[in-house]
C-alpha cells in the first residue's frame, strides 16, 4: 500500500510537479515502528522430560539457543548446536532420527525432547519422543546435549 | 508407581523384615538420567512481529530469556523482564493487559506478540495482538519491550 501511494505520488510529481512529497509522507505510518534488523531472527527454546508426549512429560531440563548473530544461549554448547541446526537447514527431524549403529534395548520408558520458537524466521514447534534413555542419547545430537 | 511399590515394599519389611529392599531396587529405573537441578527450568522465547495471528505474522524480532539460576538471554534487559514475570508469577495476560491512562487511536493494524518455553517447570504458549503499534507500546510491559 505505501509503495502503491508512493508510485501514484511519484506519478503525481512527474506531471504537476506539486504536492507529491506531501502525499508521500502521509502515506507513512504514523508511528514509527521497530523492525528486525538485518538478519531473521533465530531464538529456539529446548526441553527434555521423561514422559510420552509433550502434553504429559514433566520438563525436566530447558535451555535457550540463539544462532544469529552469535551462537548463544543457557545451552551447554550453542556452537556446536547452532553448526548441526545449520546442517540439517533447521530441520530438527534429521537431528533427532540420524540412523547409528548402536544397539538399545526395546523398552518403553520414554524421554520427549521439544523445540519451540523460531528458526531464521520461520516459527518452529517440535515435538520428539525418544523410547528410551539409551535412544534419547543415541539421537540427541548436540542440539538437545543438554 | 515407584512411590506405590515402595511403599508396598516398606510394608512387605515390616511384616516379612526380608526381600524389601530388593524389590525397591528393582523398581528403579535401569538407566541414570540426568536431572533438573535445584529449581525448575525458566526458558523463553518471546517474539514481536505484524499481523493478525501467531499463525499468519511474520516475525520481525525474536529473543530468548532465561530467569533461573540468572536472569538471561538475549533481551535486552532480561532483570526487568524477569522481574516483572515474577510479580505476575508467570502470567503473560497480566502483562499485555495491564491498565493504562494511555489515549490511542482506534485503527486495525495489529501486531503480535508471543512467548513459548517454559516458566518454572510449566509449558507456556501465550499469544496476544494488539490493535495497533500504540496499544502495543502500552501494553508490552518491560516482558516484550525487545
Amino acid at each position: 500500500m505505501r509503495y502503491i501511494t508512493g508510485a501514484v505520488a511519484l506519478g503525481a510529481a512527474l506531471v504537476l510537479g506539486t504536492l507529491a512529497t506531501t502525499a508521500h509522507a502521509v502515506a507513512a505510518p504514523a508511528q514509527p515502528t521497530r523492525t528486525g534488523g538485518l538478519y531473521a531472527p533465530t531464538a529456539l527454546v529446548l526441553t527434555a522430560g521423561q514422559g510420552e508426549s509433550r502434553a504429559t512429560a514433566t520438563v525436566q531440563r530447558a535451555v535457550t539457543l540463539s544462532c544469529m548473530p552469535g551462537a548463544t544461549g543457557s545451552h551447554p554448547n550453542p556452537k556446536a548446536a547452532c553448526a548441526e541446526l545449520r546442517t540439517v537447514a533447521g530441520d530438527f527431524n534429521a537431528v533427532t532420527t540420524a540412523p547409528s549403529d548402536r544397539l538399545c534395548t526395546r523398552e518403553w520408558n520414554p524421554f520427549v525432547v521439544t523445540a519451540d520458537g523460531v528458526w531464521q524466521g520461520k516459527r518452529v514447534s517440535y515435538t520428539y519422543t525418544f523410547a528410551n534413555s539409551c535412544a534419547m542419547a543415541d539421537g540427541i545430537g548436540a542440539v538437545f546435549d543438554f
